[in-house]
């Protein structure tokens, strides 16, 4: 008998899950420094808020995690992060505002499973809430480089607009009612092909000028278009701003549709040079009010943990946190070194100690397979002289310290 | 229409988030400096391995969130954090031991909600794998109690020993197949009161001089009835190291015996001086062969989150990340406000410009809500003089810096 993680799921081993935790805490940290706030919501909802009309809709019942509970209840798992936000937002309409929330957890897909691509997956989001201007969106570009130039990667951030793309489409022949399809083609550009992109226009009888648009896609020539729309100046304030703050990354791309039906002005999508998108948001202003919200101006960010952790699993290096190991090698010299360990903690300094009752041989192996930098031997001669030797396990180099007063070696190890 | 959370589930909004954070925070951080390292396991288990025999069984479906995918996998929730660390150790034989991990997260009982019970709560869980001697037992009291004096709680913690009631039931006239029952049945004495016990007792036709012992309760008269076994010995050293370190909190309790079958030696449980028990835990040597692994002694405490958190709610108090708060009084100043902010925030100070280009009299009362010490507001006058002035939100005392130098800036803010 061998148990399994369920299909399309994974653990996160020690070595493994340092990486994904320091990846974790340091988009925690950048979201921290630009005022967010954690929030935490259950990772089990009701089916019916998952699948208000904005959000999935009764379809999304095929790509999610569904079940009854034991009185019937329709449930199922979250399947991102919006969702629940919009939620409390719309329950809790004396929040402060702006709202500038951050969360970090587990969301699930019923996806088929495929490499990279999992059930259970960890993203990591940050949301403005009641600012409607341009700056909440470009304050979520400025999170996005310095979370990505933080964490060494090589990006772009696409930018588009909603309401550009779609005064372009009606421009070039594009029907009202025809917009959204247009829309969710044009964003499988990627996957499809200019041919394929072509071949589903058709189909849908959309008219296919907007292509000729898409494939310049010089914001110049845009701009001529649109002159003095609203539309416009939310991107151009965007682009500005960007520029004027040396976020070079960030660029115009007319392709970018987005295909989530819920964004309604500027849309984004980080991309890194060789590989997939790690990240994606935009603005929903009419989402809070389609739960039942007051009319709430809201735009945010999701950044895909997992993609990041899978990008940068193999350069990414965490040492130990623990600094000292002690080896009593006597049963007389156990208190004594449990209590010299908990004096080098109240340092903040990471100690182990030999829970084993291991020979020398086997706790020198443990300390190097650990990458653990200090080792003391414990025994009775160093009780009897109240000295001990703190060895540095790369160098070999030995230094002598009393128990009475850890304050030198505290100096030392702090070194 | 309003949308609630899933019955018995809860939101953690960032006032209550940022103090539970704090805590698992706090608890990670005491974790690490013993040299324990993170997991993360999915929170979707096979309901094969949910139910295996020395787990809950196949009754455990009634207690959990049970369902099917929908290719008809028997699924569940996971209801501890044992048990999927039971399945990678007994997959994973090559890990180096001890094997010392920790895992924050939450798990699911399909519990009958009531005041301060959950069905997805947080747990803490810090467990020592390949580590035989009583030594990984005391690690972990030595743990539970830095973790608990540092959150400020008044706490004892309980040790008892499985072997010990066993030996000592045996010789009172249980007999052998009903040590089990009468264990659970002890467990239950908090909740069913010395009446209660006694007539379960009656009922299974368990002799009842065992409960004499119990309320005894005195570790010599223990000592003297089981002289020179190895179960006293275990329970003894815990005590005796408990002792020679300080951790006064650690008592002899004869009458906790930890409902769970799988556990083997000795046994724990940390109760508040007033309220409910906060962890719980205990060694458990058989339980990684029982999920087909290897003979692996095993050893682990479960801090319960959700339970400290409640305790804790009232008393905490979080401060602000956020140090400064910039606002740009006239559009030619956003980009300078982001700029400025950008700068402070890469010495790791916290910043937040303005989204909501409101006027002052709205930004002073956001800043007094949010609790920001400074604030700075850069107008058309700045930008000319090319200085700028730090408020004080408290005293008002103001200080004048230009924008080209920040170092002074920083200085001032570090202090």
């Amino acid at each position: 008998m061998s148990y399994k993680t369920v299909r399309g799921m994974r653990d996160f081993l020690p070595e493994k899950m340092k990486k994904k935790q320091f990846i974790e805490d340091f988009i925690r940290r950048v979201f921290e420094k630009y005022g967010f706030e954690p929030i935490q919501t259950p990772i089990v909802e009701e089916f019916e808020l998952l699948s208000a009309k904005d959000s999935g809709g009764e379809a999304i019942k095929n790509e999610i995690y569904y079940f009854k509970d034991k009185s019937e209840r329709e449930l199922g798992l979250r399947y991102d992060l919006t969702v629940p936000l919009a939620r409390i937002i719309a329950t809790n309409p004396a929040l402060v505002k702006p709202f500038k929330r951050y969360c970090i957890g587990q969301v699930y897909r019923y996806d088929r499973p495929q490499a990279k691509r999992y059930r259970e997956f960890t993203q990591a989001d940050v949301d403005i809430i009641g600012a409607k201007t341009v700056l909440a969106d470009f304050e979520l570009m400025q999170i996005s480089c310095e979370i990505m130039r933080g964490l060494g990667l090589e990006f772009k951030i696409a930018v588009n607009n909603r309401k550009v793309l779609e005064a372009l489409s009606l421009k070039m022949g594009v029907k009202k009612e025809q917009v959204t399809d247009a829309f969710r083609i044009i964003d499988k550009l990627d996957k499809l092909g200019e041919k394929g992109v072509k071949s589903e226009f058709k189909e849908k009888k959309i008219d296919e000028r907007i292509l000729g648009q898409i494939f310049i896609n010089s914001f110049k020539e845009v701009k001529e278009y649109l002159k003095d729309t609203e539309a416009l100046e939310e991107l151009e304030t965007l682009l500005t701003l960007s520029k004027e703050n040396n976020l070079n990354e960030v660029e115009f791309d007319l392709s970018l549709a987005r295909g989530l039906e819920y964004y309604t002005g500027n849309v984004f999508e980080i991309k890194l040079e060789e590989g997939p998108s790690v990240g994606a948001g935009g603005r929903y202003d009419k989402l809070v009010e389609s739960y039942g919200g007051q009319d709430t101006p809201a735009t945010g960010i999701s950044f895909g943990v997992d993609r990041l952790y899978d990008t940068l699993e193999e350069t990414l290096t965490i040492g130990s946190n623990t600094d000292v190991f002690i080896v009593p090698l006597s049963k007389e010299c156990v208190s004594i070194a449990f209590n010299l360990a908990s004096k080098i903690r109240s340092a903040d300094i990471g100690v182990e100690v030999d829970l084993m009752q291991r020979n020398i041989k086997k706790n020198f192996e443990y300390v190097e397979k650990k990458g653990i930098n200090f080792i003391i031997l414990l025994g009775e001669n160093e009780i009897k002289e109240n000295k001990f030797k703190l060895k540095n396990t790369q160098t070999r180099e030995e230094k002598e310290f009393s128990f009475e007063d850890v304050s030198d070696l505290l100096k030392e190890l702090k070194n």
